[in-house]
């Protein structure tokens, strides 16, 4: 088995049961055996469960960095483009993000929380402007956070049935 | 010092230490020496720091629970008088909110994430019925899950400026 895919298939069922059980309770050991193979040829690859974490989530923090960036590169994005790029970011990952929620801790060394709340900010600088009045700020808020609840709760739905009554209502939610 | 008034005055410090320096770099002896007792006399009160922990929010549960059977049991409240209810419930208690989105696992024991989450659901029903369309539950989400991070992105300002722009927006989510 090629390096790069052994070290694929070791995220592929990490992730797998990180989902499914939980960080805390998922051991390198567990991992190792579910992939058969010795627990020092998974240490070749990872250091440690925080570094295979870290493996899991960086590509994820890179993507919305990069979404980010494009659309404020752009400049010129439409709300309704911009909702839709940021249901869709939290649809495609939300397996992770809801992880994240339910094992802070685990997550708090790569400040997860403050790179999406950070997020968010710009995003709604985006939407309503840097000097928005308090109640256009408060709409943008409800918008962006109503978005990323949507793509927990209705986890199992197919994106295309959820993305647009949601966009809508976070369009509406900013009075647009 | 009375009994119940000492029991008191480990949870308020209790509760600044948690917010101020998170639950798991707040020790029972940091506890005890701020309010210069010994730690055999904090254990007499408390016997572990998930305890305390659990001390503090209990009440925060018992609440919400009073507020959704009042609603209930009304049966007819408008649906801006159950969003604002909803984002005074939040707002009341965003310290102990951020606490836990910051500290999942310290409180997953006391399963705050399903009984908020149940909330949810149950005030979703409220707002636009048990076998609402797709949509109608998307805004549902959109207009709670919204409401609720307002409460932490402008945990700063008094309500009485966030809740009427936060819940005029949430109407909107709603369709309302």
């Amino acid at each position: 088995m090629a390096r790069g895919k052994t070290r694929e298939r070791i995220q592929q069922v990490a992730r797998e049961l990180f989902i499914a059980q939980g960080v805390q309770r998922t051991s390198l050991q567990e991992i190792a055996d579910r992939l058969g193979i010795t627990k020092p040829a998974l240490y070749y690859h990872f250091a440690s469960r925080e570094e295979l974490v870290r493996s899991i989530i960086v590509p994820l923090i890179e993507e919305g960095r990069a979404f980010l960036e494009e659309a404020t590169a752009r400049g010129d994005m439409e709300p309704r483009a911009l909702l839709e790029g940021y249901f869709d970011f939290h649809y495609r990952h939300r397996d992770i993000m809801m992880l994240a929620v339910r094992e802070m801790t685990t997550l708090n060394d790569l400040g997860l929380l403050e790179i999406v709340t950070g997020w968010r900010e710009r995003l709604g600088e985006m939407l309503v402007g840097a000097d928005a009045p308090l109640a256009a700020q408060v709409g943008a808020v409800v918008a962006l956070g109503g978005l990323a609840d949507c793509t927990w709760t209705f986890a199992d739905l197919p994106a295309e049935l959820v993305r647009p009554p949601a966009v809508d209502s976070a369009m509406a939610a900013l009075g647009l």
